[in-house]
């Protein structure tokens, strides 16, 4: 068969037609894979009925619902290029990613329906954007605007047989644009072939099996869930997906759903955590969950321990379609504050400023190169080749690897403090001040010193009013060497993070910009 | 990492170093994977060291044994092709693949030192090898030919350093030679990549486990425990490995060693299944034994089940570097007789002679397509267009897919009988003469007939004397349509079979020639 996405939920239809492939919390919508593949012909179908062709870029502004999830297959069969939005982006972020993606249809889901209209009133924001495409909400009921066609009366039109197979393995998939956390978005830009790439490696380093019940609770729009989403058409694994994640309903979820694997963020893991009496819930078939997109506290791994569930600590980026490392289930707990070794299909080194591998268990960027690393940011070939060198994707993240191979992420480069001509990794110091019972959540960054450069604040979110700062500040001290210890503490209510729980540091970096006290 | 097979070995050690990757039942010895590859590096570097380099063809006659693994990886890494040797072939038979190969290296083992002794002695009977390499047996002590280096003393000289690496995807791994039932055997070549995408499918498509315990009982030279052998590397899965079959064996080895999955031709299962009191052995840990080579006898997939053991019935090709056809689990017993459906990177079609898709339920002859199709036959360009055509395999193999696309593989074309015009499949025979309590095994081939054109005969082996052939008959009747009753039994010792279990038809036309009484 061609090598083409879209393919993956044709074949697996095929296979097993009456499987159970995506599981709608919200609606309590339980769609076989056969229907699945029927609802993904249609939207290649209408799509095509309304011009989109191979290459055209088609934006979808959802929750995780199974319109996101019939539309990108069948985008990817007919070789239209998938340009899945931020949920939470705002009217003229959408317009700049719109804009310079060049989308000419925005389908969206009517929660987001005031930001389009907002676009759409600005003679869609200078941007190419011809068709609107309106999806109903469940509980929805919001009137759709005039200039939007509803998309379930388009769908029940259309035809659900095999569309033209329009991409083969060289062609783009999609192009995602990377959360932004410092500058403008970039388009990072996956081939189906990076994407195919990207689920061999994770089923075959993975312990992932066959029927297993995953239960996905980040963004579709996002890396962490889009190649999962792929990954389980391809291995026949039931998809059970929340549209937005909530602690409580993810332990309700595992027990009545049966899930056996799942995948979150380390802050996912801190809420989870935290849900009182899960004693009450039956989590037997649950096998592990897969953490990262941050370090993952040790101490989470080892209250998940305690209840029975492996948490494998996974390393992966944007730029390589998810996978960079993986820590072996066998691992997790000898080594737990490791992400393991590379993935089976890829490499990962560390390296200095010049490109040289460091010696082991000294700190360098992360470096990683397979078939799965993205083709290109979209229309950005500077930024390109600052990012891909000689075949491998510079990260920007500091990692140190021992003599074995493990491979231990410190932090991102541009997340560093350098205090005293010393290197100080934030999640190390939140690692431990997270481990204090009455931290809730915790936040590290630097502040400018005089006499250091930099030092490092801690800003704590209390778990009650009894806390205080020299509890935090003491609480560190022997578990830290002396120059990492935070010189201050700061309160907060919650620490801003983005969908998928990375911390907004800018945002904190803004409200406490020092200087810090001597 | 470059996609070079013997890379997979390298990688694996790196992941699960102290994991068991070959256990060798014969010897006892337990090696992990850092070990295997250990050893593959010292047959790259002791082969290096004798003048082989990229693309030099170097021949293995050999049992199951560990040298066999490494030397296998070893060549893959550095380029060389690997020239696997049926060990029931005799000295004639021999020379003929390696002066067709032209092979410049054998390494044999010990048990065939003999017919190496009669090649060697004829001034290598014409063929192009100039080093023989003598692989002792665990048990052995015969003496080593002075024309012979001897492997374990080249191996202990050599580095276990990575060799350099000779080959990427494109570039040869093996020419395995096909078992020859008809005519001069045929060198089926494969590429790193074809054997890769055979992996990957295999991976993709069955229910196998990361960390499996998988009891091969197949000889290695064959593409039946080729394939699993590469692929449990893949997949970190621990081989446990006989160097002949032996049915009492394999049910000690599946307590004693905790197998959890197995690879077994049908005439192995009707072996193990004739094993008195196996109700002693622990099977618990075992899931499924697959099954192919030729088709399943519905009885032992229902024999099996009883023991809590699923048969999954696979269809496989030297050709296409095994996968084919795979049923689901969850089908094995529904479906029972059926191979199931194309595997997941695989397309299988079911046409008539001039390629186009036969309706279903219309037997026709097997194509399939893939990334795993064999490359060529080696300097037999046209046998190759022959087989291949328009990037289809054609198998000469008839089968019948139903409307949902279960796959029901009815026999070889050169099998099939034609009785008054009518089309008759032994196998199907076969397998309802299997299902007789008395019966131990059986083969039925066709007969020239004035009246018919063809008939067909039951040679049968009886499970004890008071098997008559009335007997055999009469279960015939209302089992199979009137035309396919046999004619005919005729009672044998043992039915003749390759040691992938073949029924070698050949030897049963010249003893049983006919003509049939009408």
């Amino acid at each position: 068969m061609k090598n083409n996405v879209g393919l993956f939920l044709t074949k697996r239809a095929h296979l097993n037609p009456d499987l159970e492939g995506f599981i709608d919390v919200a609606s309590g919508r339980r769609i076989t894979f056969a229907e699945w593949n029927a609802g993904a012909n249609r939207a290649a179908a209408l799509l095509r009925a309304r011009g989109v062709a191979k290459g055209d870029r088609v934006a979808l502004l959802m929750l995780n619902c199974p319109e996101f999830a019939e539309c990108f297959f069948g985008l990817a069969k007919i070789g239209a290029v998938v340009v899945p939005l931020n949920i939470r982006l705002v009217a003229d972020e959408l317009a700049y990613i719109l804009n310079d993606s060049g989308a000419t249809v925005l389908i969206y889901g009517e929660e987001f329906a005031a930001a389009v209209a907002d676009l759409e009133a600005r003679g869609a924001a200078g941007t190419r954007v011809k068709h609107w495409i309106h999806v109903a909400a469940p509980d929805g009921g919001a009137p759709r605007a005039d200039f939007a066609d509803d998309y379930d009366e388009l769908r029940a039109e259309a035809s659900d047989a095999e569309p033209a197979v329009g991409a083969e393995e060289d062609d783009l998939l999609y192009i995602m644009y990377t959360s932004g956390t410092t500058g403008l978005p970039k388009g990072v830009v996956h081939t189906h072939n990076s994407a195919i790439w990207a689920c061999i490696t994770i089923t075959t380093t993975s312990e992932m099996r066959y029927r297993d019940r995953y239960l996905l609770m980040l963004p579709a729009y996002h890396v962490g869930a889009l190649t999962p989403l792929t990954g389980n058409v391809y291995r026949a694994v039931t998809s059970v997906v929340m549209r937005s994640f909530d602690p409580l309903r993810a332990w309700e979820l595992i027990d009545q759903e049966k899930i056996t694997v799942a995948l979150a963020v380390p802050a996912m893991l801190v809420f989870m955590d935290q849900v009182p009496d899960t004693d009450r819930f039956d989590t037997s078939q649950l096998r592990w969950i897969m953490s990262g997109g941050a370090p993952v506290p040790v101490t989470m791994i080892e209250a998940f321990a305690k209840r029975g569930i492996e948490v494998h600590e996974v390393y992966g980026l944007t730029e390589v379609c998810g996978p960079a490392c993986l820590i072996n289930p066998e691992d997790a707990l000898t080594h737990a504050g490791s992400t393991g070794k590379a993935f089976f299909h890829t490499e990962v080194r560390v390296v200095d400023e010049d490109g040289n591998d460091v010696p082991p268990d000294t700190p360098g960027e992360v470096v990683v190169s397979g078939k799965h690393v993205m083709k290109e940011y979209w229309n950005q070939p500077e930024a390109t080749a600052e990012a891909l060198r000689d075949g491998w994707l510079h990260t920007g993240d500091v990692a140190v690897a021992d003599a074995e191979g493990f491979v231990y992420i410190r932090d991102r480069t541009k997340d560093m403090i350098i205090s005293g001509g010393e290197n100080i990794y934030p999640a190390e110091i939140e690692n431990v001040i997270l481990s204090h019972p009455k931290v809730r959540d915790v936040a590290v960054i630097g502040q400018p010193s005089d006499k250091w450069g930099e030092v490092p604040l801690a800003v704590v979110v209390p778990a009650d009013d009894t806390l205080a700062a020299d509890d935090v500040m003491g609480h560190c001290v022997g578990k830290l060497a002396r120059f990492k210890l935070p010189k201050a503490v700061e309160f907060i209510d919650e620490v801003p993070r983005n969908p998928t729980g990375k911390i907004l540091k800018r945002l904190l970096r803004d409200r406490f910009p020092g200087p810090a006290a001597d």
